[in-house]
């Protein structure tokens, strides 16, 4: 293979667009551009009417993607310095599930100018938590009629996926539903965009549509729920593309906006977490992605489809094509770090960071790392944003158990930390249980320049850490699947060994730091049982359940 | 009784002495003064010596005591412009148990110039917590034993009181122990100082001698603890003065350190808490007095010796002469509110208080009141001094549950002033629980002024709240005593009728917040069974022994 040609990787967030220009033969990053999504993400009002959207909802245009070809994409190839002419595919990641109505020729029904006004024409971003009550019937109904499928997603789906956004469609705004012809993942739609062919990738698919053992939910299932919902199936139904696989060529309009060759390898649509596994050559069963920032997604390829209590979803071909895909997630990890120092922070800690120019987390993993393993007294409960895996209850919340009037705050910060990283153990248990063994912690995302957050969790978890090597990991892992899609390798796992970067084994747990743990994980597992527990009449539920009615959300 | 007669009340803190000038007929305070202790709390170094004390010493110089007669009583004297011929009365309140040793003539150990230098031969005061390992050796061996005297302590005596310190000083400072001829309450010794004559009052001997039902522990059961302990009862040993009661006249030298008349009535010593229910007229069965500060003291007047769950004490005499007097407490209260704002509050609430010139205190109490009872979600465990009533557990620490990522300071603020009380209500419950009826809430102490916190008091007990009418209670229940003892009225309980001062009825609880506060109270009996259980083998009681190896403190 030729050093010299070139693969483009273009992450999708949840504000902006990233392209990435990467070395085919080394997956060197030469260039990089981002660019902001024009309307961000709409959560009060819609620009096109000034309309107040209710609470929870999470739109966004789908133009501002096109936005990113044409400008992220032409500013990272200036950038490399790379002729264009050398770049032979593109691969897109995306968050998920971001779902939109369009017309059979991909046209987004928020773009027809009747529909302009219409919230529910707009894409429906991952965070659009408005169909809480539309997943809640359909995981009912998935036990009452016991469903297969359910238990390959821990027992629930969620809130956020394509048939519980797709029944709050069909249920606020019917001529919308039935006007969509297509009911698309934006990764999909993107790669649409790019090459004027619709295709559907196996990840989604999977994770975000019950896609299962060859078909969708039933249409007897669909019915149930409500007599118009079997029609979705046909807005979804297509052959699912492989990850790294060619769903077509850069066609003319989208070669104009992007400065590229027309007629290069276009790669099926992926997601973000589960396309950055080859980026940090984490793609071997037992070595599990963790991408960790707000929140910590967990991906992990096994040889069969074990059902591990609690994960988000178990994917043929959901990560890695000929391999089943496992996902499972803590929903707040640095968001509760940023909620303790935003909100629960004395002044003396800000003024000192300040006068030594570091941030107050550097300052207070300073203070932290002096103490004993459990000198804090402390435990903490990591469940300020409810718990994904392996309990699936967004109705519960944290708990800090153990404070005296001698309590500090470097003391309850480092506590937070070990909680997060006993979330962590309690889903690799998890998977463990279920005869998934767990070798290896493969670490991207923001969390990992943290050195002191870093060895807590290989203490904690007795597993050595490895260390992303790319800053941009999902973009590069969109590149190794474009590289893959255009020939260059033939298959992820052998382009992942040439293009991904990882750093082995920078972290190693520290034998009596990590015996020193154990009781304190014994703690930790106490209280996850007693106030997760099922029975939905733990106090975290009726704490909850009060607040409602306090609050006349009930 | 002529309305120009006075008495005299001084009441001994931890930090200071304060007199005031009292009008006999009417309760009228006319002059006060403050006199701090010139050597404070001995905690760090001996001023004789300079020796480091250990850990959680806590000493005190007697001669600060008469410091505070020399000082204190003539600057109350003048500041009133009472003629000092016309004071008929002086009484004290003290600190308890805060205790010293003495010989047979009441010189205090520490004032031989032999011992100068020797730490057990000072005043050990209330604070002390050097003598836990002393104390839960007295309580094995009591419960071992089935001593009957220890279900009136609720089962547990306190590492603060005469025979914990005692045990400490025969085994740490024989010869100190031995050279004592007396072991005595503060309060009984500065009311030797002003008489010249030894005297017992009848609350420290119940309350932290462990005399009940005429007699102190066995000198058996003393032995089987060490044999030289049986000796200490002969330094305790005295008849025992009521409370009121005059035991002797103010002699020659304190005359002419007060400036009062020499031969005027000195009444029993007394402790603070205990001295207040007559100032803030509680003093019939079912009035519960609460002092409310940095902790909670409560004090109730009851007709028989019920055994109250978790009590502090039942003593016949002990608040008031002829009837049986209960003793609780709440550890941390007023102290949980400061470290909470101290250590737990983000620099925007400081700068918006500061800016408005009002305390964070107002500030959180005026945002928490605007939230719904139970809106914010929240139920916390008020142990971060660990648990006095009613589960007798210093190793027990505090619990906050229910937070999420959208939770903020004054839901957290109002959570912990709730659970204060839902900690006065587990108390008041255990008293129902044994025939012991509480119907009014009489409040003392610096949080009474605090009209957000007191109504929820009202809102979580169902009862009403009086509030004492004198911000100097208890001196002026020191007076109330005084004028009893110098025959200005027949008993303590008349005496209150006419000097006492008590707002009735201030606050009344509000039928659906208290109808609200009901499931929140019961998340807290389940948090509080379940983390204060009694096996010690609760995660609290792990979490603290943890740490305590994790410091080396095992």
């Amino acid at each position: 293979m030729s050093p010299e040609h070139f693969v483009i990787g273009i992450d999708y967030g949840t504000l902006s667009g990233r392209a990435v220009v990467v070395r085919v033969g080394d997956g060197a990053e030469l260039g990089e551009a981002v660019y902001e999504f024009p309307n961000g993400v709409i959560e009060d009002r819609l620009p096109a009417s000034g309309a107040q959207l209710p609470p929870d909802w999470a739109l966004q245009d789908p133009n501002d993607y096109r936005e990113v070809l044409r400008h992220a994409v032409p500013a990272a190839l200036s950038a490399s310095g790379v002729d264009p002419r050398r770049v032979i595919g593109v691969g897109v990641d995306f968050t998920a599930c971001t779902v939109l109505p369009t017309l059979a020729d991909g046209t987004p029904l928020c773009e027809l100018p009747e529909f302009r006004e219409r919230p529910h024409a707009y894409v429906k971003l991952w965070k659009h938590h408005a169909a809480q009550s539309h997943a809640d019937r359909i995981n009912a109904l998935a036990h009452e009629r016991g469903e297969p499928w359910i238990a390959r997603y821990g027992g629930k789906i969620s809130s956020e996926w394509q048939f519980a956004k797709a029944l709050q469609l069909l249920e606020d705004d019917a001529e919308i539903f039935q006007r969509a012809e297509r009911w698309i993942e934006a990764t999909d739609w993107i790669t649409w965009q790019l090459t004027g062919t619709e295709s559907r990738n196996a990840c989604t698919a999977g994770y975000k549509g019950i896609y299962q053992d060859g078909h969708y939910p039933s249409a007897d299932f669909l019915a149930a729920l409500n007599p118009g919902l079997p029609d979705l199936i046909g807005k979804l139904e297509h052959p699912l593309a492989a990850l790294g696989s060619r769903v077509g060529s850069l066609n003319a309009e989208a070669a104009g906006w992007t400065g590229l060759p027309e007629g290069i390898a276009v790669c099926a649509g992926n997601v973000d977490a589960h396309v950055t596994a080859p980026a940090a050559q984490a793609v071997e069963p037992g070595q599990m992605l963790m991408v960790m920032g707000t929140s910590t997604c967990h991906v992990m390829n096994g040889r069969s489809a074990a059902e591990v209590t609690g994960m988000c979803g178990v994917v043929d071909g959901g990560v890695i094509a000929g391999s089943w895909g496992f996902e499972a997630g803590q929903t707040g990890v640095g968001d509760i770090f940023a909620w303790y120092v935003d909100h629960n922070l004395p002044p003396a800690y800000h003024d000192a960071a300040r006068e030594r120019g570091i941030s107050v987390h550097t300052l207070l993993a300073e203070e932290a790392a002096k103490q004993p393993v459990g000198g804090h007294g402390l435990v903490a409960l990591d469940w300020h944003n409810g718990n994904r895996s392996i309990l699936v209850d967004h109705e519960l919340s944290g708990v800090l158990v153990g404070a005296t009037l001698a309590t500090r705050p470097p003391e309850i910060y480092r506590a937070l930390i070990e909680a997060t990283a006993f979330g962590t153990r309690r889903i690799i248990d998890a998977f463990e249980d279920a005869g998934v063994p767990v070798t290896e912690l493969v670490i991207a995302g923001g969390l990992l320049k943290n050195p002191f957050l870093m060895q807590i969790y290989a203490d904690v978890t007795r597993r050595t850490l490895s260390l992303s090597g790319s800053s941009q990991a999902p973009a590069l892992g969109s590149a190794i699947h474009a590289a893959v899609a255009a020939g260059a390798y033939p298959d992820v796992p052998t382009a992942a060994k040439a293009m991904g970067k990882v750093e082995r084994d920078v972290y190693r747990p520290d034998p009596d730091r990590a015996d020193a743990y154990d009781p304190l994980y014994a703690a930790y597992r106490e209280l996850h049982d007693y106030f997760g527990q099922s029975t939905k009449d733990s106090v975290l539920h009726r704490l909850r359940r009060i607040r409602n009615e306090a609050r006349g959300q009930s």
